[in-house]
C-alpha cells in the first residue's frame, strides 16, 4: 500500500491511461498527485468522482511521495527521477532514460519480476515493442530457449503520443476528402501515417542502418531475458492503426518443440490470449487488441509446414498504451 | 505487333489498369476488344478518345484474337483460357489458375524472360506479393544466390479488387464518424480493413497453418528462380492501405556481399528504384509507390549491424495493380 502516489506526465496518452488502469485495478493508495509541465498546470481532471488539479512538476514535487509513475521525455526524466529518488520516492519510469542503466532493473512482471527487487530507486518499463514481443515469445522460450528472432512490426500511431493518434484521424479525413498527399497535415510524424506505412521515425545509426526502436528491441530483450546471445533482427514499421502494435515473428529455438505444447504454454501464460483458429481464419488483429490488457498471439505454425522442429512463426498484437506502457508500469508498482 | 487484342475482365481493377498501361506504353495493336461477364456487357468505356462497348465473354469471343490479357476468377479462366488457345490466341493470365502448371511459364520479364519462349499458348503472371518480393531480391540473388527468405507482408486492399478498395474508404469514413467496429460495412473482407491489420484472407491449409497467399510466394519463387531449395518463410498480412504492397524481407545468401555492391545492383536493375537515405530516414512507403511502375527498395542493411556477411534485411513497396498485376502482364505481352 502506497501512501502518496504521483503521476509525472499526467496529461499525455500514457499518463491518462495510468489513471484508468489505477482505477480499474483498484490500485491502493491514500493520496494521488498529478504532475505535468507548467503548460498543463492548473488544468483539472475528474478521477474517481474527485476533481484533481494538475500541478507543475518542480524539484520539490516529490516530498512525501512514495511512488511516482513517470511518463515524460528523456531529458525531463533524467533531471527529475534522481531528485525523486533522493526524496525517497520509488520511480517506475516509462521512458528509455534508464532502461539500459546497469543499476536499473528493466521489468515485465510476468517474465522477470524478481529483477524488480534489486532496484535502487528506479525501475524501468521496457519499450512497447519489446514488451509485446516478449509476452508472445517468453512462454515459448521457457519450453526451449530462443536462439534467434526475426521480427517485423506493424506499429500504431499511439507510440508517438496522443497528438500522433489525432494526426492519423485528421489525415484520414483529409485523404478521404480528396486532398493530395503533399498537403496532408503533418506535425507528429515526418510522413503521412493515414493509409500508409513507413520505417519507424526514431533516429537511425548511420553506420548500421538500425533505428533506435530496433536497437531497443535487441538490447532490452537481452537484458530482460538475461541472455546476450539471442540474435534479433528487427524491422520496425509504423502503419495507420491507432493504439495496438502487431508483430510478425520468426523464431529459431535451441531444441524442437511440439505445437500442442506451445499452444498450451501460451494459453496458460498470464497476460497472453491465444487466438489461433485456422478453420475460421481468426487470428490476432490490432483493432481487437485495442483497449485490452492481454497480448494476443496466433498464426502459430512450424516454419515451412514441418511437423515439429526448432523454427516457429507467429503473429501477435498488443495495446501499445496498456501492456506496452501504462499497464506494465502499474503492474511493476504492484510487485513492490 | 498484335492485330487483335482482347482484355478479359475489363471492368475489374486490374482490367481497367490494363487499359491505362496499354495507353501509357503505346502498346501496339490494331483492334481492341473488351470482354467481361454478362452483367457488365453493354457498358461503354472511353479509351484513346474512342468509345468501346464491353462485350459478353463467350466461347466464340476469341475468333481472330491473337493476344488476350486475362484478369478473371480462377474458374472462368480455367474454362475460357483453353478455348482461347484453341482459337490461336496467346493468353497472358493474371489469375493463379495456371501458375503452377508445369507446361505454363511463370514470368517476371526483368527476371526470367527466356521462360516465356517455351509457352504453349498460356503465360502466367505471378502473384503480386511474389513479383514485388522477387523484384527486390533478384538483383541480390545474382550477386550471391539466396539460401533463405523470411518475409512479412503489408498488403493493400487492392489485392482483393476494386470493391475492397472502396470498402476501405467506406469503413474509414464510418470509423471516423464514430461507428462501432461491429457495425462497420463488411463485404469484400471478413474483418475490418480500415485502421486494422489481419492475416491474409485466402484459405488456409489446416495442417500446415499456411494460407494460400503464403504458399504462392513459396512455390512461385521456386518456379521463377528455378531453385526449389530456397527456404521461404512468409507471413502475409493485410493492412489498411489502398494499392501498394510493402514487404519486410530478411535474406540469407550463400556467400558474403558488400552493401555497396548490393546498392549498385539494385540501382542498376530495371524496374527497381533504390530509396535508402539513412540520414533523412527516407525509405520506401506504400503511398509513394502507388501509381508507380517501379518497385521501391530500401532499409538495406547487414543483419545485426555487421559489416559484410551473408545476411541482409530490407523493406520494399510496389504498386499491387501495376507491377503486381497489369504492368507485369503487359510487359510479358511485349516480350512476345
Amino acid at each position: 500500500m502506497f501512501d502518496h502516489v504521483a503521476i509525472v506526465g499526467a496529461t499525455g496518452a500514457v499518463g491518462q491511461e495510468f489513471l484508468r488502469v489505477i482505477e480499474r485495478r483498484a490500485f491502493p493508495y491514500k493520496k494521488l498527485t498529478l504532475l505535468a509541465s507548467a503548460r498543463s498546470a492548473g488544468k483539472t481532471v475528474t478521477f474517481r468522482g474527485e476533481s484533481l488539479t494538475i500541478q507543475e512538476l518542480k524539484e520539490d514535487s516529490f516530498q512525501g511521495v512514495d511512488l511516482a509513475l513517470f511518463s515524460a521525455g528523456g531529458s525531463i526524466t533524467k533531471h527529475f527521477a534522481p531528485i525523486a529518488v533522493r526524496a525517497g520516492t520509488v520511480v517506475v519510469d516509462n521512458s528509455s532514460a534508464y532502461r539500459m542503466d546497469p543499476e536499473t532493473p528493466l521489468v515485465i512482471p510476468e517474465i522477470n519480476p524478481e529483477d524488480a527487487k534489486s532496484h535502487r530507486g528506479i525501475i524501468a518499463n521496457p519499450n512497447c515493442s519489446t514488451i509485446i514481443m516478449l509476452m508472445a515469445c517468453y512462454p515459448i522460450h521457457r519450453l526451449s530457449p530462443i536462439k534467434s528472432i526475426v521480427v517485423s512490426t506493424y506499429q500504431a500511431a499511439s507510440g508517438a503520443g496522443a497528438a500522433a493518434m489525432e494526426e492519423l484521424r485528421v489525415q484520414a479525413r483529409e485523404f478521404l476528402e480528396g486532398r493530395s498527399i503533399e498537403t496532408l497535415t503533418k506535425q507528429a510524424f515526418p510522413f503521412p501515417i493515414a493509409f500508409n506505412a513507413f520505417s519507424h521515425n526514431s533516429s537511425m545509426d548511420p553506420e548500421t542502418g538500425y533505428n533506435q526502436e530496433e536497437t531497443k528491441m535487441i538490447k532490452e530483450t537481452h537484458k530482460i531475458l538475461h541472455d546476450d546471445r539471442i540474435e534479433i533482427a528487427p524491422t520496425c514499421i509504423r502503419i495507420g492503426t491507432f493504439r495496438a502494435h502487431a508483430e510478425s515473428i520468426h523464431l529459431e529455438l535451441q531444441g524442437a518443440v511440439e505445437l500442442e505444447d506451445v499452444r498450451r504454454a501460451l494459453s496458460e501464460f498470464p497476460g497472453v490470449k491465444l487466438i489461433d483458429d485456422r478453420a475460421n481464419n481468426r487470428f490476432p488483429m490490432p483493432l481487437e487488441a485495442s483497449d485490452r490488457d492481454d497480448v494476443f498471439v496466433g498464426r502459430l505454425r512450424h516454419t515451412h509446414g514441418q511437423k515439429g522442429g526448432r523454427t516457429l512463426d507467429l503473429f501477435c498484437c498488443g495495446d501499445q498504451i496498456l501492456k506496452g506502457a501504462a499497464l506494465n508500469a502499474v503492474q511493476i508498482a504492484e510487485l513492490l
